[in-house]
């Protein structure tokens, strides 16, 4: 087990620029600070961290508490040709707010939003709440709680990760079914342009025209620094029911799966563990299949709704293991042992990435959806595929899947591939396993990312699913928006400079 | 009682261009295309063609059968400076398939879709289709019926407009909660733009990016002409359960309303009809409010949903009236009877304003969307600009409400206006309320629509409701796939040439 690099040990680059005066208050330029803001959280960042690799960190970290402070901060980045680069809670694992390496700007600056990290107002009557754009996952949920709400927005990055970044990235959340993704509670969202400031209207619903939001929702900081969002709440579930129903196959699972989401019964959980990560992340023997099922409501019963998605599974062979456990109101246990277990490993996963490392151990996840009709084909292949990479660049190593958000028409599965590392080729080896099954998903038809982005990562794969004529769109708002190019550069889209013929 | 103009009698002007050789077999300059192809179906357009009055036609009218076509003639529009308008079923009530006034084009050609009429596949794995733009909604229901399956998405002008109208102007539908508009069953969108082929992936899901779809729904036409959709569907509900609950007032009607919504028990209507409404279109005595019920699944009884929200109901005073009707497989009546006369007057109300324009009589549909904290102080100034509108233009008529779509977080009510028109001042009567209800609207906090689009008729709300930078983003996507801004020009914004230096 090798040891990190020290803090003090750390010699990182001198910042090629200065805040001006009247930013300088904001701006910190520790050598803490400024590696801290180096990277995210995925296993590439943890290696190079690890290592001390910190070769191209932020000249400097700015800390605004104020609109005010970024429309500064972006003046200045405008006027001095300097990439500036929205920073949430730092969990991208697709390398989604690290410096470009191009010589194109004089500096580069990480904007941590941390200081947006209030709930402005809450709307019982309409169970809403206006947030800043950098309060966290538990900061949001504890003041919510006070109300009696919830957002119930649970990523595996929750601890860190924060409502402007949930946005911008369009992350997937605790709901397997239904309200699978942050874009469904969206009323409005603020967000600071290099041009102005963007504001939404607040609105149940809308049919004005190509909905604003959905176009900020997803845009990884190349449009603005998202600052407020009103979102969608729900008052704190009063009922709740979970199961656990094993199946001799994965195959024998999906198909129950796909039965009970096209039976439109809503679960909040329906989460297919495959043998593997039955066995290593919910206690089973490695031999069965495991659905975590659950249901919630704040107002009735969801007794019928758990025996029906029970009986399905009883249909394709699912076996309850240990029975229904209900909740209604404050009685009885929130959830099974199993689901328990789970969601543990769940939250655990991304620390135990740093131990990982430590021990040799290279590890890598890939998600993605894909219709129903070639689920099997697909499956097949991307775990065929996941093998073979793994088996040939680090010579053993396992590959395990769960479903972790289904819909009537599709499913997304997600791999988690871990292997032995060697020392010092950690980077090229993930390099090989990420472009081997990358390269899988995209050729058999999914989407190179369900809810983990784009980033600099996925940038090539991205290039090659999207429309054409919707990049060229992109590329166009962007310049209208941002004519310096300044925000996130290299993210979604290339910039095109105001002068360069646009690309046909 | 006045007469329509004969078609025989109309006099129109001659086309100003004529389409070149290859397009000739898909062209018509018949009278009666280029009248047909004029106007939408709102007041303003059945009154202009009940008066004979097409003073600005579209000089050809192309019936494509194929995408080739549909690029040979935006390649003529872009090279002969002719404005191209999409045109789907016809039925827009907000100008959005009229001809631009002004002297920018050198003609105006309707792009009519309606040999784009067919299903062209259907997975029934994943539960959805692939169908062409330019099929009606009987026709699609139709042939998804044969394999069991339903889109379930009836707006009033169902007979007659087509899938690509409804992606293109964000259509509402069937559901009252949850799947509100069409957008909700989304997996993919293909379109001709001037500058190439716009196809999205087919996926259930996606994060990857801002979702292209999102921007080309709503895009009413002045992106591309949108040519294919795959679309999710569903099976034939199997349970039905419906009821009609009487309350003293509108107001304890929408309490109740706002509780259902907040219970996440989704209906599939929740109607609420205000007294007047009530007595017009659902048989009531004029004195009470009336909410019409109903629950459906493809799976599982819906009765629990139903005795739950007819209880919540209850708490707010609202009166079952005549029992609870459920349907279980094929078995018993579909819905009841008030039910069934709202059903009846909904889709025959377009129908009835070619009677009411022969009668003298001014109509109008306001529909909007507000969330619940607002609602009443909302709800009173619409309808009271709306009295006070009505009787200063008109001297006497009456304004009714129904709430047509719920969220948890707010109510989307739709205004009807009926007043005596007098003969030949009917549009700038027209005008004055369209007017003043509008400006409540927009200022009250309100979208200036909810699923009725914006075309030409509510731009000038419009334009004060987006977000600035989102406009200028979607100026400039336009500019990138339509540099010389032949698709439907005056619609959602304005074009900027490339000659001319951006808004800013």
């Amino acid at each position: 087990v090798a040891a990190p690099t020290r803090l003090e040990d750390l010699s990182i680059r001198q910042p090629r620029i200065k805040a001006p005066r009247r930013l300088e208050p904001l701006a910190s330029t520790s050598t803490h600070d400024r590696a801290f803001h180096s990277y995210g959280s995925s296993y590439r960042d943890v290696v190079r961290g690890f290592r001390g690799e910190f070769d191209c960190p932020p000249d400097v970290v700015f800390y605004p508490t104020s609109e005010e402070e970024i429309e500064a901060i972006l003046d200045w980045c405008q006027s001095a040709r300097i990439a500036a680069i929205p920073y949430g809670g730092g969990t991208s694992v697709v390398g989604g707010v690290e410096a470009p390496r191009d010589n194109d700007w004089a500096g580069v600056v990480s904007i941590d939003m941390s200081g947006f990290g209030r709930v402005l107002e809450v709307d019982r009557d309409s169970v809403a709440a206006r947030m800043q754009a950098g309060i966290t996952g538990p900061a949001l949920e504890a003041d919510l709680r006070s109300y009696g709400l919830t957002l119930r927005h649970y990523p595996q990055s929750f601890e860190y990760s924060t409502v402007g970044g949930w946005l911008a990235t369009r992350a997937g959340g605790h709901f397997a079914t239904l309200h699978t993704h942050i874009d469904d509670f969206v009323e409005s969202i603020r967000a600071i342009t290099p041009t102005g400031v963007w504001q939404s209207r607040r609105l149940p619903a809308s049919g004005a025209g190509p909905s604003p939001d959905r176009l900020l929702i997803g845009s990884e900081g190349i449009l603005g620094v998202i600052t407020e969002a009103w979102l969608r709440v729900q008052p704190v579930p009063a009922y709740r029911a979970s199961a656990s129903v094993a199946f001799d196959s994965f195959e024998d699972g999906w198909h129950a799966v796909r039965e009970v989401a096209q039976s439109y019964l809503w679960p909040s959980n329906l989460r297919l563990l495959d043998a593997r990560e039955a066995a290593l992340t919910a206690g089973q023997n490695g031999h069965v299949a495991l659905l975590l099922l659950g249901f919630e409501s704040c107002d009735q019963s969801v007794e019928p709704q758990i025996k029906r998605a029970v009986e399905v599974c009883a249909g394709h062979g699912g076996r309850l293991l240990s029975g229904i456990r209900s909740q209604e109101r404050d009685g009885g246990s929130e959830a099974n042992e199993n689901a328990q277990a789970f969601r543990s490993a769940f939250f655990q996963a991304p620390y135990i990435r740093d131990t990982l490392v430590a021990a040799g151990i290279l590890t890598e996840t890939f998600e993605t959806v894909i219709t129903w009709d070639r689920f099997e084909e697909f499956h097949a292949q991307i775990s065929h595929r996941a093998a073979q990479a793994v088996a040939q660049t680090c010579g053993d190593g396992c590959v395990m899947c769960r479903l972790t958000h289904v819909y009537p028409d599709g499913a997304a599965p997600y791999y988690t591939v871990l292997c032995p590392a060697r020392r010092g080729s950690e980077l090229s080896q993930w390099d090989t396993v990420k472009q081997a099954v990358s390269e899988a998903i995209v050729e058999s038809g999914g989407t190179i990312t369900h809810h983990h982005a784009v980033g600099r990562d996925h940038r090539r794969w991205y290039d090659r699913q999207r429309p054409d004529p919707f990049a060229r769109s992109l590329q166009a708002a962007k310049q209208a928006l941002d004519p310096s190019g300044v925000l996130n550069p290299g993210v979604l889209i290339d910039h095109v400079s105001s002068t360069q013929p646009p690309q046909r």
